[in-house]
């Protein structure tokens, strides 16, 4: 039985929660969050005690931190946490910065502990499913990758000015897919950013508009749009094809009830957002961390996986400046 | 909280086991199952206790109890959990014996219990949205629906042997749903069966392929067909036609993979069997039953339409050797 | 070449007129309407001279003819025409009395002429392409048939009143692809025939909706619904179940646009009608006709194949009446 | 009537032939074709008279001249075709070279003869009712386009050599498609090539996979991605996001069929090739400049349209060398 501290109690929290309270082999023993509001209701819902993080860092029957408070707090979470020696589920991003994310992962290799990064969409049945596919060679080489990511629903101008931006919020999924299909790094970025949705992004000099291609060496092609503007729902989809064909994962929809009607045959729209099209992968990836830590083994995402993605956010930042393929350099 | 008592350790006793454990206002207290093994196994996944019938209907802590044993026990336990005043979530069919089933309901009425019969296709999410839809006249009268029904496998000759039958344990699902959709009720149905799969269906006088049509007093007709051999998975749909348009429910599938080969775009094939299929169902019934129980109202799926359901079965099994349509008579 | 005159200037004619003119190897060379309008605007468009039916007949450069005139002229035209050694392409039915249909028959096989019965369905690249898939046994043995077949529009109370009857003129277009999909023929019929959409039809002792259940000996089966009232567009799909697998061919659309708005995903309705829906067969009816009298063969859809759906049309009306499977002679 | 006389005999001279054959107001009187056995075969199945150039252009009665010879004969046959004020349906590009494609427009403005130039795919119905919604507002503000454009066939490395290279052959048709969408002229273009496929595409400084970005002045932006190796058949879809929505038009299939087997659902490839898949699109945009000339209206598609699109492709050659958004300067 692995017992949790679980970091955060805000929506990303509350999903961690049910999932940890669910899962047969584990168990939520302590909520820490400084809202006492948040985490009283976490506390009630699961029967995990409220306490700090002194209290939980050291209890030694902790065997498993879940790391989903703000994201500013991440890194130092998970340097204590490896310090006293507690396997680390981290939500992403590690942090905003590339130097101290650096410093946590030297944190981690030198504590010796198991890290995983909350990259979910991994663990998506379809995308998962995909992925395996394409890792039996079903489609031969892989030439160019396509990824669709919009969101139905934008940041708050308030959110958003104390966040890390659109791409290393919202893109950093999509680049971690892009490596993930890839089956090469990426070598070269480019990024067009526009202002089209809300004022407010072009202010803080953000971009709720967006697409993006990334180059292998060989040559290989991915394309990545997204939009914080999606008012038929949460669309993710993805797209790969290769040397003897082409497999695609689409979204998800609530039924399967189709209307025939006198104007249209219609059907339902895809899942809202993360929580519903996600479910499934927030709780595989917790069972994957789960059996991680029960068996001793390295997680398939881990802290190097974070940090690469947030180069690729470096390079698109600057691409969408320059107007031109930025490297990447890992 | 609800304290149960679940009565039969097999497969679908399994399912409704780990949906009780889940559900965040119920407790599964006591297994029993004359099985040691059986009850031994749920009990390990559960925390619940291995008792005797006498025993768990003798404990006034339990509120409800949950009949998934052998169909034969079923009007037996529900008669003895009705005489201590517990309520009543019993898997179809009640009795295969019209008279035993009548008998039962007369205990439950006396006893004045709460009782819900397990027709959980009611709550697959895609055919309760379909039933919402036509509750809200969105296609206007209805005049004609489409129930294909079709197992990925037979069931054993031994099993075919000791049970109802194919009409009685296979088509009665089907049935509550011509009368849950065709909003009248049925009062002339057709059958034809035929025996093209397994030979031991045609000794046990049994079928194994079967088409039926069933008719409102308004002449709404539902037609609804029946295989025991669907190599391409669980075949579960449902159409329904109006004077203003037409509803469809499909099968579900385990991803939204597509792929495109040389010769041909394939996506997956439907969800198994029931136990994948109607997960949601399974879950969503009991929900339905708790809260029932919590609130005290009647269950929408009670002891009327096990006992309307079987007598379609009756029909059924009249038409088949008659060739004629046959009288309905509830 | 092949040189054709055309009976009757109405819908069908004009769609088989324009086919004619369009194929390379066939010319339109007379037109025979009692109707002088409607004669003289198939003439216009195509350059057929308007004559009368001797005329046409005894002209023995006419190689064809194609019957699409009125119903009850079919029979007498055939005769007429086999006589003259013409080659004869006619439009369902021969004739709505089975005795007549059997004259024609004789008359057909004494001249020893070529003919064709217009179930232009049977050449519908779907239908077809799904036909030649069970023939070369890719889903096994046939075990089931599902054929769903909605008119879009109902035919006046004037034209119901004139014509043989919703099962003689719509039902038996179904009744062939019964025939041709089951691989047996049917030995029992059951009809289930309603009248929920126009009171016209109830009226004239007909039904605007009905259910069938087709049987071969062997116990194959075939469902079929019509409905005289489809809103969202001419309903025609094909479901055929075998021992190794399911096959299904649906509607199509003008177009494959589909729009993700904020209430829900939609796409076209299918094809508004036949003329819409099968143009394609009806294109491809002619090109098999002057294939076969080019080449001296017989075609695949004969003068006994128009008998033999007339004959499940007469079970139909019979098992409707009587509430009871019907035998099938042919 | 409109008289046509049509230049070159080659694969889509034949298709245009076709289409001008069954067009009930146009005729094809001559056929112009250095190679005898190619105009000959043309000649054959159309009656059309074989001349040369001269004849043709001398000829008072030709209205209109269809160019699909030889592209670097494109703009000497449109000149000489204005100077006899004949009306000019010329296949793309007008000329490789931009100072050549601007003569020919000069020519062409100072004859003011009307001139449509081949981007057939602006006629595909389902392109065609996208862009009809678009226009009636119906998913608001365009965002975003992404254009997806796969051949099933690479070009030969001989023809590959002749030719204009892979941007001007093939992506010009989607840098057309992405101007007709975007509402706005894109300002910006960035392109990124690889060679993947086959070796002597890399040997001709060409590409045989590719991603593009193009950006309007108001940061609309339009994803295009190419291939020459699509093994699953011709893939021509596009997708439209809007500040209310979003369109797709995807590929269409030879035949409805769907195939449920024990291992997946199968359905038909998308159609091969631009023959197949363009063959409605062929017919309609020779009606379009049939309707045109009857009624002396501008094409929807003109001159202009093909020289944008070529000032595209230059963008594009420059770009995927300058690894760098270039500007588009019409």
């Amino acid at each position: 039985m692995i017992d949790f501290c679980l970091f955060g109690a805000g929506l990303i929290g509350s999903v961690h929660a049910a999932n940890i309270v669910r899962h047969p082999k584990a168990r939520l023993r302590y909520i820490v969050d400084p809202r006492p509001d948040a985490a009283q209701r976490i506390a009630s819902l699961t029967g995990a005690q409220i306490v700090d993080t002194n209290t939980a860092l050291a209890d030694p029957e902790i065997n498993a931190v879940l790391i989903a408070s703000a994201t500013k707090t991440h890194a130092d979470l998970a340097i204590a946490a490896a310090a006293k020696g507690k396997a680390i589920f981290c939500e992403k991003p590690i942090d905003l910065d590339l130097g101290r994310t650096d410093q946590c992962l030297a944190a981690i290799t030198q504590a010796d502990v198991l890290f995983q990064i909350g990259f979910n969409r991994r663990f998506d049945p379809s995308f998962r499913a995909l992925k395996q596919r394409l890792d039996k060679n079903e489609i031969g080489a892989i030439e160019q990758v396509i990824i669709t990511s919009r969101d139905p629903e934008a940041e708050t101008e308030e959110a958003l000015a104390g966040g890390g931006g659109v791409f290393r919020e919202m893109t950093i999924h999509d680049f971690d897919m892009a490596r993930n299909l890839l089956g090469e790094e990426p070598v070269e970025l480019f990024a067009s950013g526009s202002c089209l949705v809300l004022p407010y992004y072009a202010k803080l000099g953000d971009y709720d508009t967006a697409m993006f291609i990334l180059r292998t060496a060989s040559g290989r092609q991915c394309h990545i749009n997204n939009s914080v503007r999606a008012v038929y729902g949460y669309d993710q989809r993805i797209e790969v094809h290769g040397s003897n064909g082409m497999l695609q994962a689409g979204n998800r929809t609530p039924t399967s009830v189709e209307a025939f009607g006198p104007q249209a045959v219609s059907r339902d729209r895809p899942l809202y957002f993360f929580v519903e099209r996600y479910a499934e992968s927030y709780a595989a990836e917790l069972d994957h961390f789960v059996e991680c830590v029960i068996s001793s083994r390295n997680p398939d995402v881990g802290a190097k996986d974070g940090r690469n993605a947030m180069i690729l956010c470096e390079a698109a930042l600057a691409s969408a400046k320059s107007g031109r393929f930025e490297p990447v350099r890992f």
